[in-house]
């Protein structure tokens, strides 16, 4: 199991259109093979700011399966012009005994 | 439900002893009013970089009951030597619909 993390800075004051596009996008995450489950949650401490968790089954699922699908194209027109800078994605992977 | 974020860079070399030491230190957290859950994650890019994630019942569960008591300073022998630089922590909230 494969934690992809990505922080999205979204543009001044477009937090709320970002909100309903991601409604609609998160049910093209959901739908790709190898995807296990996801959270987008709001910063306490900062505004326009958010965390994107998503559980994948492999690293390939999310850089291969997703990133080079029609789907990520369909994901990118609703969610990456919201993004001030375009994010950074990162992998992390289980510790044992943690 | 709140989310606290750290993001923990590790000093050169210490990956294996800060995960060691924080095997110790989960039992510390896991003990405390309003804690929900926890993961410890290590990053497939970056070597000797974490993330921690736990759920709180509140943000004061997070910032009050545990960073004011003493379990804290054990916490905080256990663990703080090992980060550099220090961590930023923040906290994230559920989004409707998401």
């Amino acid at each position: 199991m494969i934690l992809e993390v990505a922080v999205l800075n979204i543009k001044k004051g477009l937090s709320a259109d970002f909100e309903k596009s991601f409604q609609e996008a998160q049910s093209i995450i959901s739908s790709m093979k190898g995807y296990t489950s996801h959270e987008l949650k709001k910063c306490v401490e900062q505004e326009d700011k958010y965390i994107l968790l998503v559980n994948w089954e492999t690293i390939e699922d999310h850089e291969i399966g997703f990133r080079k699908s029609n789907e990520y194209k369909k994901w990118k027109a609703l969610l990456h012009h919201f993004y001030e800078p375009f994010p950074i994605v990162e992998h992390y992977t289980k510790v044992d005994g943690c």
